[in-house]
């Protein structure tokens, strides 16, 4: 792959970057970062999502960042890989209900999760041997190797989060979010090293509820995002000034409305970046937003406006923008206490 | 479904025919007979060639005979439904090695099956469900809800019947072959019922080692197919005189002759018969194998000679004619001992 040279003020040397990731929006993402010289990308990605349909284990969000990261991720219809015929999802059909799609190519990653699984790996064994399969450079890894669980509260009843978001189209209201057996879960082996250790961690934009609220409902993860020496910005998932143009994106940004107003918050990127400001040194806001950004300096946080929404072709430039930002973040970082009283 | 009146001299009330089958030759069998007017067809299938595969659980006679039945059967690559893709058999490659080919729709049925089976439904069970779900009026029955496995001994190496067959394309020599698990198993409810109670039991065109042999190795099913007061006849799934014309047949026919041979038996039809000749009153021979006629009426069976072969329009006149022959050779078996003083 070719390799596009981040911005000027970005080391010379080789670097780490370390994102944290839920589906969609950080798979747009991380193919920008991917694409950067001398940036070697572990993902950190939620798993809160994951759940059984057909006796298969299904990572939505760890497959959609392989499939971006290998090129072949669907984007148009935000799940699995391009051009995938649905012959054995349409099979299902005669057996019973089948409310969530699977294309046939996308059948064969589950289906090697599911055995190896059951074989005895764990699941960021098997995110490994899919990653070296798909020939990835990037390191891929699962927030937890334990089972962590979204589940949303309408009303009174408590919602799985695929059943609130696939089955149910993200319609009922939703009053509660928990983290079902995060109390209990441990971050994966190597996830605290990556944000230890990582030059710059970026916050992929996310669901900062379900996606990244999971990631940080981990214990370890908060603390060791607030005890890194170096630095870690965010990119807003929220784009306030534009409507979604289509309807994956409208469907997520309506379950994310709701997922925010569910914690009190309103459907901004200003609220996203007080619910990360306890370890994040920057925040990347959409251009079109550019009103917020006092709102977010306020909190102590750096900013930079870009086009988040850049189209495939920019997405490489638009990650050089975010890494030399956030590098730039970094000399400011060294006194975090001073900065950031609240923090700890 | 039009049904085609059988031959004269067949009942004009319903009767029941129990088929004994296992895949490829009982398929293109009992779509025949389904096609017959007032005819309750039950067919009891063959499951020592199961196995686990990806973790799904596939039994390839039952769905043979399904799809036959269903109308959907690809006779030509014999096994799977007709048209069905491979984009997931082909995906599954990046993943390891995969030697066995899987259809996109045909993957459908094996989810649900593992499914519905580690849900708890036997395997009887889930047969019916999916009897149902693509609204045959025929019976399948499992010859056992219990694990039969044929295992084939080539010099010193156990092979399960799949790796010998599918992985190993029936290359090696066999020695012996056993049925693991058949000692402890017990019919699947219904199979001695079907038995016992048929109008006619016709034992299928199918490998009278690996197939049919597996299923007379369940305690109980011979001794119902020599005690029942009605006639049994069994179609040669062996024609000598011609020459396989394609390659599923080809290979079908190298392994059957490989298997009789480890049972000291040479690959004919009369071979077949002596195999089947302490429970069958009639042996359907091929018209081109009409010399064998002799050597089997000396063993106290009936022959029909008839094109075994028969291609698909015209299987439902070979099935009547099976039929009629079967329920005249009825008015002989009322005093079985007499006749085969050697049975039992």
């Amino acid at each position: 792959m070719d390799h596009v040279e981040p911005s000027p003020g970005v080391p010379t040397t080789e670097f780490a970057v370390t994102v944290l990731c839920g589906g969609f929006g950080a798979a747009r993402f991380v193919t920008g970062i991917q694409a950067l010289a001398r940036t070697s990308l572990t993902c950190v990605v939620n798993t809160a999502d994951d759940f059984e349909h057909l006796g298969l284990r299904i990572s939505p969000d760890l497959d959609s960042v392989l499939y971006a990261l290998a090129g072949v991720f669907d984007e148009d219809r935000g799940w699995g890989p391009v051009d995938d015929a649905l012959a054995c999802n349409d099979a299902l059909r005669r057996y019973g209900d089948e409310w969530f799609s699977i294309g046939d190519r996308d059948f064969a990653l589950h289906l090697k999760r599911t055995q190896w699984m059951r074989e005895g790996s764990t699941l960021a064994q098997v995110t490994g041997r899919l990653v070296r399969a798909w020939g990835l450079s990037a390191t891929i890894l699962p927030m937890s190797d334990d089972p962590v669980r979204t589940a949303v509260r309408s009303g009174m009843e408590w919602l799985a989060f695929q059943d609130y978001m696939v089955r149910r189209r993200g319609g009922p209201t939703v009053d509660e979010v928990r983290y079902d057996g995060a109390a209990n879960a441990r971050p994966a082996l190597g996830v605290i090293t990556a944000i230890t250790t990582a030059d710059l961690v970026v916050v992929a934009p996310s669901n900062p509820v379900s996606s990244i609220g999971a990631i940080l409902a981990v214990p370890g993860v908060r603390q060791a995002l607030r005890e890194r020496t170096g630095p870690t910005v965010a990119v807003t998932p929220v784009v306030s000034g534009i409507a979604p143009a289509r309807l994956p994106e409208a469907g997520r940004a309506r379950v994310r409305a709701a997922l925010m107003a569910a914690m009190g918050l309103p459907h901004r990127a200003d609220a996203v970046a007080r619910l990360y400001a306890g370890f994040i040194d920057g925040f990347v806001l959409d251009e079109r937003d550019a009103a917020e950004r006092g709102e977010i300096e306020s909190l102590g946080v750096d900013v930079l406006t870009a086009d988040t929404l850049a189209p495939p072709t920019d997405r490489a430039a638009l990650a050089g923008r975010v890494v030399q930002f956030g590098l730039g973040c970094a000399r400011r970082a060294v006194a975090p206490v001073i900065r950031r009283p609240s923090a700890g």
